[in-house]
């Protein structure tokens, strides 16, 4: 029972020499690839640089403790980021007309959604609510990433270019920055576009050219993930060097040395309600995206990971973020997949990186005195390349209409209108279409195939039939949308064939009956008994009959229940006399 | 093609003279049987009696040139009187703070809600929505009903009794009516009380002492029906002969005569938004009820009714409704069971009806001067009682908690805070209860039963097996809310039975794979695959199977598709080299 709650309870007592050295390895591996995006990321999120530090602190010990999967690593994540930009800004302009990035408010906001999500993320999981997230459907979250990919690059391109654009919105913000192009700012624009055009070419010929030089894999792969530490290291240099600073390169300056201090939430009621709403989106999607990953690296190592349950880890992680002057924080892909890779055994891997990322706050960040802003706009432009999948957009498009508008609904809505509207669109037009199609279930009239005890549709097998039975597979749930046009199809059927004696509903695919569809039943018996047509139900599943024996519509039916097609056939297709 | 928009022409060329007599003694019948029902849901609705007459008029025109049933009779309905008056009150009063019956803010709100309801009909039937009622479940409609009839009785008492009531929730009425009873007012109790007595009494034992006394069969019905009328016939004398009027006794009074003046309802923007919805669920309901009617009465005749024209039929009358002084409309139960027995063959008897109703406003409308309030709220009490349908409440509980749950959730929200939030409630409630249904699949583990062909639940039936292979049957369509359930079940089958080389999902009763679920197929075949155990597809439906062949899963996936479980057991369950 304990250790269902305290995950770490599991591995910890089993704990040895060597997974620790790996663990040991690994973290300290993570500690040096995640401060560049750790920092990226928090000013994202149009937060002070060093937020994204803290976040990678504490909150990565609270997941050790509480979550179940062994190499998820939390952490600042892009689409976190970008969330938590568009609602503190969103918000902040509603309730108090200042928006701007670095005010007391937007900090604030900042910690008042890590707070929400984290309680949410925390309930979510205590009422065993893992399931709600599925309701995220494949395309809607694609549709999102895709579209916030969009949204986070041209959030970034200013900085990359050293244009300084002011407007929120996608088109004011690319008119401003065509206007803006003559006064672009040279040694800025040296420095992004260097930058971004580095990790661009490692990234698509990074490995093969290492492996070609003679690196070991494992050795080209760590290299090229390096690739941002090595373009921060390489630019800070130059920046210090040729006072860059100085002739106007953005630099993120000052940055307190020290831990994170202790940050409480305001209890700002107005505030609360305004951002509780976005709160929920940004755990949920979270939530998806860490459970997705967990789940796909705990297959690998044939382990598995409890959804409930990183909902708590996932909620902890993020109440002690907005305690320590954090951000939301959420599985990320990139410095899970680098703690996997490196070889992290247990969540252990994960605190030791904490205690390095510790250690940087407390001794190192004068380094990161000149450190570029236009090289952290690449690291998150070149990151966000992955979530654009236009193979996938095409992908569903050739495979199904009803998913790919639901996907373009997303894209449309969160570009136009920001992600609260884009995600929650998606999600309400996915349960519509599946409502939608549900209430319009597919019948079939079967036949039987010769010389089998197998049934198939007339129309697309040769198949045997009699004219005085009709076999009407129903190949849906039978429930309130579809009730009604149930009893038109089967009034259809013997409009249609005045020499009917026998209607068989087939319910192989029928795994509820519900009471509209009861009702239903009911009048549908009722009508054929007048037409004299003898009504049957056959293939009628366990679940399905337990609860038709619990009505008294078995006891009123004219005919029978088989048990299977061909049971109903032999016994119906003889001639009557 | 005219033909589908206007019905009238389908069936007026056939017009002969048998048709004509039968419709010309109906439509009579029709005319003195409504007069009672239609003052009393007027008074019901909050509306200067007369209107329930106009609102018989026009709109039964309409009707029969547009509808689709022959027998259906429009006019004023209890349900929806009922829902005008908590509108018209609620929005009065959030509007201008002037909610009294009577007040001139009032009947434009009903002449609103008429327009309003037309319009939205007519638009729905334009663009063929008919299928959008299906989404109020039977459950909800059950339940919505019962409700209704408990606070439209609540809403009758005090004329019945002769207390003046002034609260309009339902536990503050029954607190003032205990209050008030020592002020009761004899006479108009002794004719409330003997009027529900009268009518309650022929409602149970009419038809039988009429039969007993020698009456045939048509000649009680047609009594029994007339109960009414007799009331309003014999109360109205006796209030006049004895002068109760003078001595208190609520009287409908001075009626204009003649025909309906023209309305105009107003074009202001706040009054139509905050109607928008009610009228919606106006609409809808209205629409439900005439529909399952219309329906009932055309299967009994071997007819069909198309029900977006229905939409389109019901929509004509209520914009008519709104600009001849009349009050929202829709099938009426009862009207449209006496117009069906009465041996109406086509909606010619409708007009009829109008004509005789136009020529009661004409000249007739002094007559009914000294009709007592209390016998009109004796009818309307009398007629709701078939609307509080316990038994169908105790079936409910007894076939499925679910369904229960959604049904009681109307009921009391219905009762608490009126119609708009108990339906929207319900039908909210029941979408999101199918959809945590087929989110958590039944799936089961199939066995053969021995020497025939079938295949069934392992736990429900003696079934032939074999170790190396799973036969799993999956019991729902494969869509974004159970697809990572899927993954879960299949996972916890492979890492429970270590000796499995062949999965088979059979799938006869998946209706549908969306996006996510094929994606998580993919994995599932990704997954096995590591696993060294084949992934085999069994009866897959034609119209699935065309969908999967537009994507690449069916080239990934390790085993084969099987058109039939047999199939797949002969060829996987001989032993493995």
């Amino acid at each position: 029972m304990l250790k269902r709650y305290l995950p770490i309870l599991t591995w910890l007592p089993h704990y040895n020499r060597r997974l620790g050295v790996a663990d040991l390895v690994a973290g300290l591996i993570v500690t040096i690839m995640v401060i560049p995006q750790s920092l990226a990321y928090a000013v994202l999120a149009g937060l002070p640089a060093v937020v994204g530090l803290y976040a990678s602190l504490l909150p990565v010990v609270a997941y050790a403790l509480l979550g179940t999967s062994r190499t998820l690593a939390v952490g600042p994540v892009a689409i976190v980021a970008l969330m938590v930009a568009i609602v503190a800004l969103m918000t902040g302009a509603a309730l108090s007309g200042v928006a701007a990035p670095g005010t007391p408010e937007y900090l604030q906001a900042a910690l008042v959604l890590s707070l929400l999500s984290g309680v949410l993320l925390l309930l979510m999981g205590l009422l065993r609510m893992g399931f709600v997230a599925n309701f995220l459907s494949h395309p809607v979250i694609a549709g999102f990433l895709t579209a916030s990919g969009v949204l986070i690059a041209a959030s970034q391109i200013g900085h990359l270019l050293g244009v300084e654009l002011t407007s929120r919105e996608l088109l004011p913000r690319l008119a401003e920055l065509i206007r803006g192009l003559p006064e672009l700012h040279l040694p800025t624009l040296g420095i992004g576009v260097g930058a971004l055009s580095f990790l661009l070419f490692l990234r698509q010929y990074g490995r093969p050219t290492l492996r070609r030089v003679g690196c070991s894999r494992p050795l080209a792969d760590l290299l090229t993930r390096a690739g941002p530490v090595f373009a921060v290291v390489v630019t800070t240099l130059v920046t210090w060097q040729f006072e860059l600073a100085e002739a106007g390169v953005a630099v993120i300056g000052q940055i307190p040395q020290g831990l994170p201090p202790l940050t409480l939430p305001g209890v700002d009621l107005s505030l609360w309600q305004a951002l509780l709403v976005p709160a929920l989106l940004i755990s949920v999607v979270g939530f998806v995206e860490s459970v997705s990953m967990g789940q796909m690296l705990a297959a690998r190592r044939r382990e598995r990971i409890s959804p409930n349950q990183e909902l708590v880890g996932l909620g902890g992680a993020n109440v002690v973020a907005a305690f320590s002057a954090g951000m939301p924080v959420s599985g990320g892909l990139t410095r899970t997949v680098i703690n996997h890779d490196a070889g992290a055994q247990t969540p252990l891997a994960g605190l030791v990186a904490a205690v390095g990322i510790g250690a940087v706050t407390l001794f190192l960040t004068p380094l990161l005195h000149y450190l570029p802003i236009a090289t952290l706009a690449a690291t998150i432009t070149v990151s966000i390349l992955t979530l654009i999948d236009i193979p996938m957009i095409r992908q569903t498009w050739r495979y199904s209409r009803s998913d790919f508008s639901a996907m373009a609904v997303t894209i449309l809505l969160t570009l136009v209108d920001g992600v609260e509207t884009g995600i929650i669109s998606g999600v309400l037009l996915s349960i519509a279409l599946f409502l939608y199609r549900t209430s319009r279930p597919h019948s079939a009239l079967v036949g039987r195939i010769p010389a089998t005890e197998h049934f198939r549709n007339v129309e697309r097998h040769e198949t045997e039939t009699v004219s005085h039975v009709a076999l009407l597979r129903i190949d849906e749930s039978l429930y309130f949308a579809n009730a009604r046009y149930l009893e038109d199809t089967v009034y259809d059927l013997v409009a249609t064939r005045p020499e009917l004696e026998h209607v068989v509903l087939i319910c192989s695919a029928v795994n509820l009956i519900d009471a509209s569809a009861l009702e239903s039943l009911d009048a549908i018996n009722a009508r054929l008994k007048d037409s004299r047509v003898i009504l049957h139900l056959a293939e009628v599943k366990g679940p399905v009959m337990d609860r038709l024996k619990r009505s008294d519509f078995l006891d009123d039916m004219t005919g029978r229940v088989f048990l299977s097609t061909f049971a109903a056939w032999r016994e119906l297709s003889r001639p009557s006399q």
